[in-house]
């Protein structure tokens, strides 16, 4: 196999596993979502706390993310994955939505990146960084920004 | 040479290449800053804009970072190297200090993740990621949260 189908084909799969990991995260599936992390993953969420580590610590905070805001919605755009046999990462930004306690929609583009490792020949996220960028003047994460 | 040694020697290299980044950034080495750089980074900061897309357009911010910011201070905690053979990234917690314009220190926990190819022979970075967590109530920056 040549480098660049090995390179492609790396590529689809990781692909293919940030699809899976959207439609569990976007269905509110705790579990489904939790089965695209390796168990020693560490994750700087957008809110709240500088890293998460650990898939058990994870999971809690995703249970609570997933109870305070329903109909979780996410659209990548501008989509880049570097590949190789057994490491490999991805960025993107991310149109992410979802209904607050009172029912109303808010949406903002966030940065996301992750990083992957193949365990025991399946591809598992062992790292992920969501954030919104912050405003300089007032320490205030800038929530209207367009690509 | 074994696959372990493969690794490690890739990881002792993405190593070597975050403290000469740190150097360059500490010393605030602009032309030595970006050497670290591919031509087509895309950089997501922790201020400011969504991305910076290109070494160009980041060139530009850097400056504007050591300009706006003087004897700036990078201490990396915690870091985290998954390296192949031309695909690696690598994540750190970031103690970040600097002067501002009143002569003023500030620092503050950031996290940075780093995503790294293997171009011509040699490690550059074609992506990075720097932030800080922001408050769910407030939408304020989390500045004061220690690891």
């Amino acid at each position: 196999m040549s480098q660049e189908t090995k390179t492609t084909s790396a590529e689809a799969e990781i692909r293919a596993l940030l699809d899976s990991w959207l439609k569990a995260v976007t269905t509110g599936d705790l579990d489904a979502t939790m089965a695209h992390y390796a168990p020693d993953v560490i994750a700087y969420d957008a809110v709240l706390a500088l890293q998460f580590k650990g898939s058990d610590v994870y999971r809690k905070h995703w249970q609570m993310c997933m109870t305070m805001c329903s109909e979780m919605s996410f659209k990548f755009h501008d989509i880049h994955i570097s590949a190789g046999d057994d490491v490999a990462f991805s960025h993107c930004l991310n149109l992410c939505g979802g209904k607050d306690k009172d029912g109303k929609e808010n949406t903002s583009w966030m940065r996301m990146t992750t990083g992957y490792r193949k365990i025991n020949g399946k591809w598992k996220i062992v790292h992920e960084h969501f954030s919104a960028p912050f405003d300089m003047e007032s320490g205030k994460a800038l929530f209207d920004l367009q690509p």
